[in-house]
């Protein structure tokens, strides 16, 4: 096995990428701006720009970009990822022209949750689920050290997972799924409806003058003291613990992370969460359970993607 | 690979044994009854009496037996089996005991997953899930060829996820299960309810006289015509369309299967169940898959547990 890879995690404001070791860890990491207003071309030379400066002078087994998607990782094509523009951009076979290793390309969501099992909070676990937990709520799925990606790249979309078929409307047509109740909008909206509907809170008469007030804000408050504020981030605990009973009961895994911007609201979100989780599950399925914060925060895009090379290169070397 | 290998499907009615080749087919059948009441010892010596009754004379890789869990299948302990009355019964050991083969003990729902994938309706499958529509819903997950059983074989509860968590109370102690809709037992609460809220039915008179209409007395009158039993079998498979695209959205399988007696309703439950699939789920998603009826049937169990036996029979020998 070669010494390092390359890991990319590819977003529409930031590109950051990292040059990994076989252990897992990060031994250079550099961010550049996305630009995506310059264009396919454009974006695409500055990924690969970024992938050559960390290879330079090092024994490199493959890069591998974390993307958003759907995607498809066989094929390296993305299909569709609304904030490049992008539409059936074969990402794969575009960089691999500019670059002297193999590359592949991965869902983004699934990267991650591959770096936090190959090695962050899930290390060692034979099965690990993560939710990643921004705009929209991502999931990723490793059984056995394998990422298990579904028939079609379209697995994992633990998001998407309903909690209530009548519930809250969710951003992707349906109804009820836990990123209705649990993304960061989703948690500024419900915030917002409480105020609305009267509820008492320092951030009332921002909501009310139409600020921007933001999932980060309103656990800020609830740690300042806001009571409207800490419920509303309690409640969101308690509802992702409905939706990670529904993984226990469906997986068993010995790992759950959860990783994003709300995990920084910590026991306030964490403690309701645990408390649902001990009381809807099965007890067999509690035994070996961890559910922990991301290990590795905002390098699970590059560590994943790297640890994917790794193991990609591998199977096919 | 020897030429058989011994599948046991243990009820609290009846053992169903079966002599299976290795391509699955079932070279000998036969069924007992379970006899409970004798106790432990005299359960134990009629499955081992059964076994070699189908062993005799022939070259078997090994014996499994499909038991109500929990369990351990590592262990071949079956932890809780409430119609057996059997508490910690270290089956795999008694029946050891007793036979000249390995014998191997696994959750009666994932050998019957493993049997519809292995030799069933999801042969060449690379991710099966399925669904036993009984008394109550239990799950099995075969991925890449091996049974997923969760890190304490407590995995695969895909009953017990939940459609609408202040949904209707579920026997498991919580709401909103699948199982809490849908059912053998659901379904004919949900048929008793529509009945006593004034509902039209052919059916009215008997519920209201409290007989025991259940689930198969309803789809058989709404075969006849009645339209309020149609309805509930529709809404069944609605409500069933609900769960399964959770676990497309979870698993993006190629196979979904449905076994049980419910699935006899046929058209009346899988026209709206796969119209509220292909409403629900992620297009990708539904590229490759196909939602079949069980292929074995009533066999599922012993071709499962002989699918198994094999497996497990060539990882130890």
């Amino acid at each position: 096995m070669k010494d390092y890879a390359v890991g990319i995690d590819l977003g529409g404001t930031n590109i950051l990428g990292g040059l990994v070791r076989a252990d897992g860890s990060v031994q250079v990491r550099k961010s550049i701006k996305t630009e995506v207003d310059g264009g396919l071309d454009y974006v695409v030379a500055r990924i690969a720009g970024l992938a050559e400066e960390l290879m330079a002078g090092n024994d490199v087994a493959a890069v591998c970009v974390g993307s958003p998607g759907p995607l498809d990782s066989e094929t390296g094509v993305v299909h569709d990822a609304p904030n490049l523009n992008w539409h059936n951009v074969p990402l794969a076979d575009l960089l691999a022209e500019k670059l002297a290793v193999r590359v592949f390309v991965e869902n983004d969501a699934n990267v991650a949750a591959y770096g936090e099992t190959w090695a962050g909070a899930g290390r060692g676990a034979r099965c690990s689920i993560m939710l990643t937990l921004g705009t929209g709520i991502g999931g990723g799925i490793v059984i056995d050290g394998e990422l298990w990606r579904g028939v079609n790249d379209a697995g994992a979309e633990l998001g998407h997972a309903t909690i209530k078929y009548d519930g809250r409307p969710c951003a992707c047509g349906i109804n009820g799924c836990i990123e209705a109740y649990a993304s960061a909008p989703a948690v500024a909206l419900r915030m917002r409806e409480a105020v609305e509907a009267g509820g008492e809170s320092s951030l009332r008469a921002d909501i009310l003058a139409g600020a921007d007030v933001d999932a980060e804000v309103i656990y800020q408050a609830a740690e300042a003291g806001d009571a409207l504020s800490r419920e509303i981030i309690e409640e969101t605990g308690r509802l992702l613990g409905i939706a990670i009973t529904n993984y226990i009961h469906i997986f068993n895994p010995d790992v759950i992370i959860l990783h994003g911007g709300l995990v920084n609201a910590g026991e306030m979100l964490f403690e309701p969460l645990l408390a649902k989780v001990n009381e809807l599950s099965f007890e067999a399925s509690l035994k070996d359970l961890r559910i922990l914060p991301s290990g590795l925060g905002g390098d699970a895009g590059i560590v994943g993607a790297a640890g994917l090379a790794f193991a990609r290169a591998e199977d096919i070397s």
